[in-house]
């Protein structure tokens, strides 16, 4: 429940209002100036509360909200979000690219990414070093030793970190390391961890749960935004059909969509997109023709050695060229590609 | 069952070895030249045919093909397929682009969107003069009337007319109109139909069935391609997909995919692809990007009016733009947009 | 567009009505009496027309339906349709078994399959004579011959003969050797031709197809309804979705929501809903607990030899488990087996 | 990795092998005896380690199962697991009911609920304390509140507690009060979770992900079992599909796969699987004949007034009918129904 208040209240009249909760036991979670309107916001659609509240002369509108995201809409917000990671805007009209392995796996492997990708004028490096994987027995990342090496490869190289976080308790380790905290496609819905997410002082990559409609992904987000962080990026990854042909299906229509329905940047992801490296290219241009606001995608130094996702990572050769094409592509509909 | 001869073989030899099958009581679909093999086409999977040919000395290689489509494939033939339209060539490198009403409506509108096509330098119009609808009360289309108007204002613009079939009834009648006869999604597994369609000197537009999988959709074409019918166009309309946000989810992946492993050209409909018009123009630009031979949109001169598919349908307005910006993604991939 | 007229309407008056339609060029395709409404179905929804009849002092209401069906809806038709196919009637209790080959094969195979049915008292055979395989160039299927074969097994055994017909030019054909003629799933949608088995006097089988939503299933059958033709029979045969572990997804939910929707009978095959032997016993069983008007299974003297579907297909003895169990799955719940 | 040593080994080579390991840096995550077979389990797969391993004298297999679940396959341990839940077996014949409303609300709610399930003889009551919602402004449940009443209630009429657990930190509150943990669909693959759940001393109730393929639930599960906690219960609850006529697409076919493919007992839940009360009677009497080991299903003493959920929640009236109709179908099929 978000309750609008006047905008003529007078900071005494916000006072008395205030107080006035405590009467009904009603704790707001957040207060904040959205423009000029002054917001609280109740983590639960408490009816007693809101029946008392709808008759008080100092509330304005009260959104039940209930089947809707309101803070993510570009109905609540109609510019656009922009987010400033170390100096690069995302959200602003440049197009950014995100490249780098699957996984950190080695300070070989990590850094002569980075060497690439800084020659290029690349500005972000990615790389996992917690990995959420579908069985028990497939690797599972280097853990912090991962998380130490790709810190290393992106100082040496002026480059910014994103990377993966599965889990609440990891809040403050990766927070160390990375400019950028990745949420992957099965924690996407996993409500406890965004809401802690939320409180957290860094941009949050939400990637697109791999079932999610295009209103329940903004409703993740929405538990991001409601509890403080307003640094949302969201990145669509391709969703789960019945076409077994390719990993997934890339749903790049969400890119102008998500354009109609939210002030939030969002990247598209042709590597998971696809899940076969001899689609990405094509894919990785179809991106920036779409409008998206940044491309993140899986390069290896030998992606058939890789410890996890060689069938979708590029080779450093193809980057090259799908960078240089994406660039071309930015152009021809006057955007920027760094 | 495709049984490929040897290529030494004497047109004596061919002969014998065809008298053979009469003994076998096998009969063969179609002979044909393909390249230097000399292939007899089966239609049914005889296995005591193919067990005796498999020890005749002619034989040089038997493909049962069960789950496989084989003609449709690029290890089949690895040069792209060409189709010449009255001097417009898809699949050679350009791009086509085919635009028009979902249905013909009338005389004023089909001459209107004719004349702004031709003025752009547009040389495909479609419209619908038979159409499939999901409920027997909705708008079933004009018939040969719509036929008759549609042919009536290409001629006037020269244009090539592309519209639908929906029985094998109606072969010679929309022959007689269309320079390109299109089979729409609810078609592409009557299987009965393509046979006919096999034997048609005429261009099949195969959309893809909103729950086909890729090799599935080859294997439709293959019933076509397999009754002697080399002008196959795939074209990708949007599959079905959980997330209802949008009519169909487009699969844009699935242009580069075919390209991997077919040599038949393909096109996209980013209008049944999104069915909503304001992602469109952004899907348009994709579709080139991602490498498509052509893009097929619906264009009405007043979508609120329209009959049919007036949601997804284009402003003229709206079109030229998107036409215009299609044309600069092209330069930027070295494609010519037409 | 559906027009109802007022009851109280006298016969000069009804008479005076229809010849005002002249005037007006609208033809309506049929005019029926259902209980006591008298209803005139027109094609299409043709406005013009429309706003002329609203006035009209004759007509009582005007059902436009552009996205719902009518006929097949419970509002429409509160009591459940009885079908009577010599002396079994299908609806009105029941749980009719029809079993049978996937294709007829041989005189051998449909002869053994028809003996152990009767032994069994089950009513009715199954099995496909022309086939629609996704590939050109798996079994086709006898053809007349196949029909030919399976109404001598039928006859000679006393049995009632079901068999998928896939093309309008059959229907005098397939109709001289079937009882029911049942339309495949992805046919379910080919409108030309659910309009001319509208005309039919053979009961319709109705599959569903593998990607359709309820309510784009009972539009399937309002195209045969409005057409004249009453009697149809719908029957779930799983859907397509992301899940590959089996080879469709039963929907067996669809059996009460058919029934709570729509007064049409509602059958169940748990052979192509699971594609696989060894659940089809158990999803018999469900689909009785479930409330079908009767399951539909495939059964071969020799799966592993079968041309087409083996997998699926049960050993007689799994049979005769299965309908046993069925029996008694249908005496926990109030109905009988047959 | 999972790691078998041969049966033969003594207790003095097993722990000269043990040993070995520490040279090569390897630590197993559980040792394990099962049947005869003594096994370790790594937790990934270390190559290095593996090629070591493979020449070892004491090492029979090593099963790298990168892509498949072992511990939790019928291959594995082919007799099936029986879970003891004070007094209460599940997987050992007898069909359990689980049954409560979707979230507690209210101390007399959840009491009255308790009696009626209590009179009935039902065994287990369910509720939500911690509810894992959509939107973040929706009900998120009464907490430790909740776990208290619902205690009380089952206390006070002999029941056994299923509620949900939603985040690792959760562990030792929620195990105070519930009897079985339930690990909601949207969590399914949150592996970091259902690693902290391998090491607790309560049975886990895992509902399949509305987006997960079979073999993907079974390596969820497998997370749990690889890290010792054996008893997990695995419960179909309808996954998302194009259609959207119901909430879910009830896969009920997943009752005997999953007894094909595993030892793990399985419910199923047909509120969730419809989300539609009207069709979950039939559906709770097919669970039962697709042989389920149990049904868990929503009952509310006033499902118009309920917080969550309540279109899916049986009136109480209803739950008693259906109750009595699983206990019919249970006796045909020769299982109890407890």
């Amino acid at each position: 429940m978000i309750v609008t208040l006047r905008n003529s209240l007078s900071a005494h009249a916000e006072n008395i209002f205030i107080e006035s909760l405590k009467h009904l036991q009603a704790q707001y979670l957040r207060k904040k100036l959205y423009g000029k309107d002054l917001i609280l916001i109740f983590n639960s659609d408490t009816q007693a509360i809101a029946k008392a509240l709808s008759d008080n002369p100092s509330v304005e509108r009260i959104d039940y909200s209930g089947k809707q995201y309101r803070l993510a809409s570009s109905a609540w917000k109609p510019e656009r979000t922009v987010i400033d990671i170390k100096g690069v805007k995302i959200g602003a009209g440049d197009v950014v690219t995100i490249a780098g392995p699957c996984s950190v796996e080695s300070e070989e492997q990590i850094f002569s990414i980075a060497k690439m990708l800084s020659e290029l004028g690349v500005q972000f490096i990615r790389g996992g070093a917690y990995k959420p994987r579908t069985s028990p027995y497939s690797f599972q990342g280097l853990g912090r030793e991962g998380l130490r090496l790709i810190k290393s490869a992106a100082d040496a190289y002026n480059l910014r970190v994103v990377t993966e976080i599965i889990d609440s308790s990891m809040i403050d380790e990766i927070s160390e390391y990375a400019d950028i905290l990745q949420v992957g496609s099965r924690n996407m819905q996993n409500f406890f961890f965004l809401k802690q997410l939320g409180k957290v002082n860094k941009p949050i990559l939400l990637k697109r749960g791999m079932y999610a409609r295009i209103d329940e992904w903004l409703m993740a987000a929405e538990y991001i935004l409601s509890e403080g962080n307003e640094e949302v990026i969201l990145c669509e990854r391709g969703i789960r059909t019945f076409d077994t042909s390719v990993r997934n299906t890339f749903d790049l229509a969400a890119i102008p969509l998500i354009h109609k329905l939210s002030h939030l940047p969002i990247l598209a992801d042709p590597s998971h997109g696809t899940g076969d490296r001899s689609l990405v290219p094509q894919m990785g241009l179809a991106s920036v023709a779409a409008g998206a606001d940044g491309v993140i995608v899986e390069v290896h130094p030998d992606p058939s050695r890789a410890l996890s996702d060689g069938a979708q990572s590029l080779y450093p050769e193809q980057f090259r060229e799908m960078y240089s094409g994406m660039k071309r592509v930015g152009e021809a509909i006057g955007r920027k590609v760094v």
